[in-house]
């Protein structure tokens, strides 16, 4: 295959999606400590539309290739690549620079730690979103936020992946969800996927309704990607002592600091990426563990949404943006 | 002297110093589990004028008396008091509710836990200037900070008696103390108080020079009494994985988030107040030995600024909100 053309998605200038472009080249091949990997299908997350908006912790360098996530069986090695060979079955672990790789297209080199075989009772599509979503929730519930049995989770967003996979892991721990939506449409599925309590944030007062399903006391942990001025009454529904995980800006509204809730409650706010977890070899291994775990056991099972071909990357996108998934956007190459 | 009469300090409204006035009444006896202190010295903080102006974490209930921090010998106790008897040379530990309590005067009633024996070689304007201010940098630098040898932190408002309190104990760890001031005047007293930089910020860039002292690296812990447009920059000159630990809100303006910094490098914000350490049995009791130790062998000595008497209890405030002061400010009764 080292010689034969692949399609790829670029993007030449940042925009909405329409900036997405499937191009053909040869083949690339891989460099030393890297592994190339012929790609079956590709998950779909938020930083990627970030990126593409030249919004992300990092800016694109044109021409831009991106994609953190995808699925596939390698098919070529690099020098010094001693864990993985040619054949194995593999997803993706987002511990690289989106600048230098991505993953979007028929073939994705790879540096070999970013690379990892994934249980073999899931689909391709399903082994494309796992690392993501559940990494993100791992880090931020059990290593961060050391959520406990008995422990109230508050989790904004909750329809997407990465929401979902945390509803998971709480159940798993045994501590109480209460999830938010701002519409009523999602309230069903969100109780079925595992949720404890749903707040509709169109219809209800947050900070009322935690406090009323928390005798008074408030959250003891709260995981949100959205910022803004959401921020501040999630402060007002926290617990004494509690600790807010914000990692995401999907408000495009500023963030006031809940200065005086944080001095009387002794908030924490604490910034969060996965990086801080896949850039440290002793929480990346225990991440692994907990999700091969979990997914045998079969209290973490990724929720899947649609599924796009590549060629329609842009409605991918477009719809991603849309607000109206719940799970997983997947694509299959 | 219970049948005696004694001069407080009272206000019946919330405003600025003029509030305040002295009022002779009669000696309270203590209850159950109090004791009451024959004052000899009182510690002015920044909670007092908050408190005076009803902008503190409890709001005053009139007629209102107000203070933390007092020294003087027990000369009554309340029922069921074991630890203490009359006699006794005590300081207070601010661990009461100043609507309940409040130290301003001649003579005030305590909770017993709340009374202290302080070390002998002190003064007792040395013993009214003790607690609140290790204890706060203590709770902050050591219990949340786990700051070490080797790690920098950046101090603000630093001409405070707890920004005095933490360079010491950052000396004594054996840490770097980055501290700012918003003028040159007190630079030397700075450094001659054991800062190893001083930052003048009117004049210098507060950033560029954190970075520049710690190549390029930012400061591990940040110590901020004032937040408002400050926390920005503290968070620009914070290190990967940094904590900013907020303690007051001496700035009148809004405090924004900054959720791209906390983002790209897992910031850690804390809202603090010393409440965490004197309501947590364990901590208070860490503290309480950290902070004889220190006294003990010198590397703790309170700084202490000017002294006024209890009739100049209105030019004490105003001095203090004048931000002129070096140390802390104390009242002779």
């Amino acid at each position: 295959m080292s010689k034969s053309q692949v399609k790829s998605v670029y993007f030449h200038k940042a925009g909405n999606a329409s900036v997405l472009q499937i191009e053909s080249h040869d083949a690339k091949e891989p460099a030393s400590g890297e592994v190339r990997i012929n790609v079956e299908a590709i998950g779909l997350n938020r930083a990627e539309v970030m990126f593409r908006e030249a919004q992300y912790l990092e800016a694109p360098v044109f021409p831009a290739r991106l994609g953190y996530e995808a699925s596939g069986t390698i098919d070529a090695v690099g020098e010094g690549v001693t864990q993985l060979k040619v054949g194995d079955r593999v997803s993706t672990i987002p511990s690289f620079s989106m600048g230098q790789y991505g993953v979007y297209g028929q073939s994705a080199i790879m540096p070999e730690h970013a690379a990892v075989p994934y249980p073999e009772s899931l689909s391709a599509v399903e082994g494309a979103s796992i690392w993501m979503q559940y990494l993100t929730a791992f880090g931020a519930l059990i290593e961060l936020g050391q959520l406990q049995k008995e422990q109230t989770v508050l989790i904004t967003a909750a329809s997407s992946s990465v929401g979902l996979a945390a509803i998971q892991i709480a159940k798993q721990v045994g501590a109480t969800a209460i999830v938010t939506s701002r519409t009523s449409a999602k309230k069903a599925a969100l109780l079925s996927a595992g949720a404890d309590h749903v707040v509709v944030t169109d219809d209800e007062d947050l900070v009322d309704r935690v406090m009323s399903i928390t005798d008074g006391q408030g959250a003891d942990l709260i995981f949100d990607p959205i910022a803004g001025a959401i921020v501040e009454q999630l402060a007002a529904a926290a617990a004494q002592g509690a600790t807010l995980i914000e990692y995401g800006a999907l408000s495009s509204e500023d963030t006031a600091f809940p200065l005086m809730h944080a001095l009387a409650k002794g908030l924490t706010i604490r910034g969060y990426t996965l990086f801080e977890i896949v850039q440290d070899e002793a929480r990346l291994q225990r991440g692994i563990s907990f999700v091969e775990n979990g997914l045998a056991s079969g209290s973490l099972k990724p929720i899947l949404d649609k599924n796009f071909k590549l060629e329609d990357i842009q409605q991918a996108h477009e719809y991603m943006e849309s607000n109206k998934q719940f799970g997983k956007i997947t694509v299959s190459v």
